[in-house]
């Protein structure tokens, strides 16, 4: 059994790794931290889990930490995670950081985005940035992931294949999401309050969000040559869920039915990455790590489609499909 | 014309109030005030009034309040309104207050259920309850209105015809209801966070929620004896509507036909009742001033059910009608 | 390996029933059914199991069956199942019923309520009403279960304790549920359109729901003597879940700390029954098999409050929960 | 009084303008029509009407038609539109027309688009296209006017400053738009089933729709050139409005200051149009004709943003609002 750490257990996605393990055969977990006012019984925490999980929320302690656990999912915020990920890896765990501390390579265009100096650029080299579908050697026995942001993870797996074939200009690629309330994380705020939320949908972060430049960066790569990408993410009044579409020019005229071959090869192999026949639905994907993918042909641009649970392919659930690879388990377990 | 007054603007019945009013003939609004730090213009401080109601809202100002407004909605919360009605008599407007500061006649019942000595008992002596299709003709022309709570106002008119003719027996009145999340008012907090509330509905103020001694008061006026009403409310993830579900124990057999005779006359000559001939939807109602309500026999019990808004019906909407009575115009003027 | 069928495969509960067996450890599906126009790949008619499921759902072949299947979950319609649970019987599998058919035990009581002669008394006979937390010695290895109806399991498990200590008047009790919109079953209607359904509640079946006798036959047999039950139920805008609450008279008085003793003695041994501190929330249980309780006084009178998720344990995941204890495996596989 | 007949006074649309008319001061209704079957009491057709309403809906009599009334909005869909719009022409009314059968000025591109020849080719030729804040002048004393499609009122009211000022490029625009779901009309459908569209958002209409032709033939009339738009629709879970998220190719470069300056100075006049200084949000708008806009730049590209109700500006509130204009009334009158 790998034992299982969660670090920063009292959020959302702490909540969603704490369910996905207890369903889990080959996983436990054995320790799970948060700061000293977010602890307690989880059934206390979240309601869910009355009766489903008789641990307790306690102030992390190094020690006990090291000889509980075998693998630490970091679910810090960003800027506290690198300060917690050095002793983490210092102790002995596999380390599978939700933060964006790990996964821009580049610690200038973090800074920038990020507003604070990277303190820890030794990790920051060896991080590996946890898209199992694109980079899944690289995962493999690995001691820190980078798991990757919600946002990105939608819009890559959408466009992969087309920037891996080199279909599509890359200096014109627009990225539309719309990502359910969730995102919001657990803080209560005017925005997210329930009377103003519902009903609602709206833009944000726009031309600033900090998921574009972690977007640029993983597509850079699958291109080979530099990508720029238009990221608007917009929120809307459903829990869970991301939307992606994504509007591309392509270099040469293309044909759907070539696209549809496309993706069908390009994800033949993936049991996560499902390729659709008509636009995906947030609600196929909801609670389950899957990617439901599409791209098609319209008034001379592509169109791809991908839906995504944000808090699952999005987060939590990559995090332990990472977590299966690095322990050299079978890659859905606990993620059927 | 009319010249509005809200004191207290920047909350979700002020800005119902605002809606109203804008569309009512012979009214207008002329001051709008909240705290300091909830001042400003109205557009900015609610977005769906941007380039429909150009005022400002400001810091209460007595001498601008006495010279500018005829009538004074007082949208202050409970215990604060009471330090205001005063001045706001004082000053020569008439007063719909929103508060239950002036529901419960009985001061020391007030003082049990909102812990603090009632500071105006004067007052208090000589507000009418402004529910006008059970009270209309005290309302006519006096200067202070105790506005019904939200609960209260779909209680009772579901319960009246079945009161007023003594069909109940009035020790075991049961009303279950469930309210949209806007009863939780503007500031966010936990529960009504967005990702905790969207599908969700729970109880709440089991036996001690607040509108239960003031439904037990009207009540017992329409009965003409005292009434005892186990008063269970709880919240649904809509924004708008209150329906509300009432148990009753028949003194003697009555028929389903009887019922809705009995309710079709009492409620003829009423505009905003709408007697249905099936169980009442909240959605019918919503950001109308009606209340459908039904009642039928089933199981030995008369089951009476009611659907109003709780912002329009239980709030700023029947506070304008109650205006419309005070100033002698046409009832239903921004209300249709 | 349990070998799972699912006849009727095609709706919501067939649905549900596919995700949880999918997880479970020592069961599997092994041949899926519904009407011939219903049929195809799985994939195909629930998006959401793209890739997670690659079986057919096909036309019933009763040699197929036979061959390949252990246990059959029949989620047919009333009045459809009782045709086809005796050829199930006779083909050799357990049968776990969703409908109605085995569940009043009184023959000519299901005529009058279902408007239909019973076909398959015989079998009547024999069926065990599969609420385990009540009835678990009588399901152990068993041919056919009567999964019980969602409301009754949620109200049932709301009072029991009441009803077998004898607290509370059995001539007077009120149930009061809503219920998520998921349980309207997947067939388009008005009333469920989108549009309508929306930001909604409204009650119905008033004094003739279905549920009202199966809850009156089971809390009968736990009181030892008739119990009258008024059952009212909603409808609210969420897909998952039933929030049950209860009216009941006590015999003599009680404390809330009693009852709070005694509901935490009476499911001690219970993992899905969840005893709470306050009133439940259903997205507390939404996607689970557990049923969160909660009873306490208030004027008077014993307020027993429930949450279940209509599809799980008020369906599909107490039908798997049956299997496991038919079967002799822990009871709680697919179902953390 | 002008007085209103409506022709299809039974969906969703025909709902709308009956709730507007109703709170107008100088129109009111006089006459509407449905298919026999759908005929009825406005307060049985329609429960929020009960009681506010007091007219049949009955099925379409042109000698009734023309003595009761000045002018129909004309409800019906298209293609079954220009049936009936010569006749209502011909009994001396003014028509406004919901449809799209009049607002493709090119026949043959309708007749590739709707799949029928158009039969009215007569009056299409005179129809204007009812967008007042960009064609008032041409919409005074009209007798037929083609009330615009919801889709293109919120993106051509996004970027007509744009392209009335020839600052992008008009061979890539891009609408990402998000409707509500009253969209899809009232009658039932899976995809519309609640259980079904709660909690989800997908797209649709991939290249197809049919609101592009009629956007890029405005948008080209507004530039002076042919302009290409791709359009790509989303239906989300909630009632009311679009989101349109609009991507344009500036000709040179822009600041976000310029742009501010040049939407303020555009609609100064416009009551209905509000520039707001970030991203707007349905609610804002939601049951009110005002639209709300905003423009920024990002990553070298124009983001144009709108939010509309689309049964309001995007329907019925744009039919009155046209109406008002055709009669020499107050622009806002009833749309407050």
């Amino acid at each position: 059994m790998i034992r299982v750490a969660i670090i920063g257990a009292s959020g959302y996605t702490g909540a969603e790794a704490i369910r996905i393990v207890l369903q889990h055969k080959r996983a436990e977990l054995t320790y799970l931290t948060a700061l000293p006012d977010e602890c307690g019984a989880v059934g206390d925490i979240f309601g869910q889990f009355k009766g489903r999980c008789n641990l307790q929320i306690e102030p992390l302690d190094f020690a006990q930490l090291k000889k509980s656990s075998d693998v630490a999912l970091c679910c810090l915020p960003h800027k506290v995670s690198m300060g917690f990920v050095p002793k983490l890896l210092a102790a002995g765990l596999k380390v599978i950081d939700f933060s964006a501390d790990y996964r821009i390579k580049d610690a200038a265009l973090y800074e920038k985005f990020y507003q604070v100096k990277h303190t820890d650029t030794e990790n920051l080299k060896d991080a590996v940035y946890g898209l199992p579908e694109l980079f899944r050697n690289q995962i493999k026995g690995k001691n820190l992931i980078a798991n990757p942001g919600c946002f990105p993870t939608g819009a890559l797996l959408a466009i992969a294949p087309l920037l891996k074939e080199g279909l599509i200009e890359t200096d014109s690629i627009i990225v539309n999401a719309v990502t359910g309330s969730s995102g919001a994380g657990k803080n209560p705020s005017s925005k997210f309050h329930f009377p103003n939320m519902n009903e609602n949908i709206f833009a944000y972060g726009i031309g600033s969000h900090r998921h574009m430049p972690e977007m640029e960066q993983i597509a850079s790569e699958l291109a080979g040559c530099e990508v720029k990408i238009l990221f608007q993410p917009h929120v809307g009044a459903f829990d869970r869920g991301i939307l992606s579409t994504v509007y591309c020019q392509p270099k040469a005229n293309v044909s759907s039915e070539k696209l549809a071959k496309l993706y069908s090869s390009f994800y033949a192999d993936e049991q996560f990455v499902q390729v659709c026949d008509s636009a995906p639905a947030v609600k196929d994907v909801a609670a389950t790590n899957y990617c439901h993918v599409f791209a098609t042909c319209a008034k001379g641009k592509i169109l791809a489609f991908s839906a995504i649970d944000n808090l699952v392919k999005g987060a939590s659930g990559q995090a332990i499909q990472n977590m299966n690879i690095i322990f050299g388990e079978q890659e859905n377990l606990g993620l059927y």
